[in-house]
């Protein structure tokens, strides 16, 4: 089993440079979506992304399982000498930023919620505002309480949608299929919410088939783009954003094997030729 | 972290014992709809379930990293001093058989795929077969190549239908969203056969759906009834059934917690009383 070259064992670092990568984690593929905004926002940087293939999806299961697997892959990347980790899953995010906080010193660690969480609370005029997720990140209750420390009034309700999760995987993203589907959860989220925080990094690609089912008026909230600027903002302020002149690289690590990461990841990459992943074990 | 008392760990045994418990291992909870078609058929056993809930599913994950989780699996169910095991999952039956048997020397190991297999060939009256599975299990070829043992002159055709799995772990069995799914699955898989093969423990759930789409003709196999007489037939070759004096238990092992096994398990288990679960790591 082939694992890429690794450096001593970290976990406190005092001295982040500029010049080091961003980790990214996610539990598999999903977290491509928030990858790809990243790439786009900071073309300079370079990236590190770790899916954890081997044991999606993260959104059925437990707290406890969840905060171990993202503290194992986070300990990974920080043997890379990560500058920055970016939980780029939304049930990770839920479940594990405590942990993963009290556990990497030295190294900052952003998910996903809080940003998305922050955009709705901006976005909605009425301060309704609906959050399709996971089970699990549903269960953990993060994105209400996210949501309510930027905009205490608001009226928040979650939906636990694993369904959309596999139709994002199997590139079902139109069609009949995916309207029925659609079409039952959001019957059962109701209405009166004038904003729709896609509060799993899946569900981007649902958009046009989503949109189509709730109309032109209510505000979409992809957690994907308010992330990077987050990122980026987070860099500049501290100081860490790669100099203009270097042209940025990326590995693709997973647990399960290359050809497994290749053969889900096709729905998230779009026109992207397929990078070169490397197997690691955690 | 709590696990089952434990006994040695002994990988040969060349004495099993009738009173000895049966294991019954699977990704999650799928696999229990082959274990109620053995508790069925075999009341007076006792029985050891243990659902691997904290890596489900298998059928999307590569050969490898399926053999090496339910060697795992096995290797700790050995430690109960089984009389046989059965893998009630298709995708681990279709990657890991082989690996199993050569590795727990002294304990059969069923598979849910033979059974299946020797129905379908038994049942089809024009040779011309097709088998509902996951991903990971249609790559395998072992139904194809299962079927055709039984009969040579077998027309297989298979399709991986990742997305039955979720429905059937959602509890959508039915309605318009079931339909819909169901109805691409089967355009895909086209006509021409006069039995289909539920090659994947979750799609037992989905028969009313399934049945009222292909209509009366065409015979469905299932291969949760079938595993549980074999594994009657098997045991009685053997000496190795449970006197009737005997009234069977069963213990519910998990490797995520007790409370994630419980909130997946209700779609599979009916009107059954959840059981108390353990929590065992691998």
């Amino acid at each position: 089993m082939r694992g890429p070259a690794a450096g001593g064992y970290k976990e406190r670092r005092v001295t982040p440079s500029a010049l080091n990568p961003i980790g990214v984690f996610d539990s598999g593929v999903g977290g491509l979506t928030v990858y790809k905004a990243l790439r786009a926002v900071l073309p300079c940087e370079s990236f590190v992304y770790l899916g954890d293939t081997a044991r999606l999806p993260y959104g059925t299961k437990s707290a406890e399982t969840v905060a171990q697997y993202a503290l194992q892959a986070a300990r990974r990347l920080m043997r890379e000498e990560i500058k920055l980790l970016v939980v780029a899953c939304n049930t990770a995010s839920a479940l594990a930023l405590p942990v993963l906080r009290n556990s990497l010193d030295g190294v900052a660690c952003l998910g996903v919620i809080e940003p998305g969480a922050r955009e709705a609370a901006r976005t909605s005029k009425t301060g309704h505002i609906a959050v399709l997720a996971t089970e699990s990140t549903v269960r953990s209750g993060s994105y209400a309480a996210a949501i309510r420390s930027f905009r205490p009034d608001a009226e928040v309700r979650m939906l636990g949608c694993n369904l959309l999760v596999s139709l994002a995987e199997a590139g079902w993203h139109e069609g009949p299929e995916a309207e029925a589907v659609i079409a039952r959860y959001l019957r059962e989220l109701g209405t009166g919410f004038d904003t729709l925080v896609l509060g799993c990094t899946h569900f981007p690609l649902l958009v046009p088939a989503i949109r189509n089912r709730i109309g032109p008026e209510i505000a979409i909230v992809d957690s994907a783009v308010t992330t990077a600027r987050s990122v980026r903002d987070y860099l500049a302020a501290h100081n860490l954003r790669s100099p203009s002149t270097e042209s940025g690289t990326t590995q693709f690590w997973a647990t399960d094997t290359p050809e497994c990461f290749t053969r889900i990841a096709w729905p998230f990459l779009g026109d992207e030729a397929m990078p070169p992943v490397l197997h690691v074990q955690l």
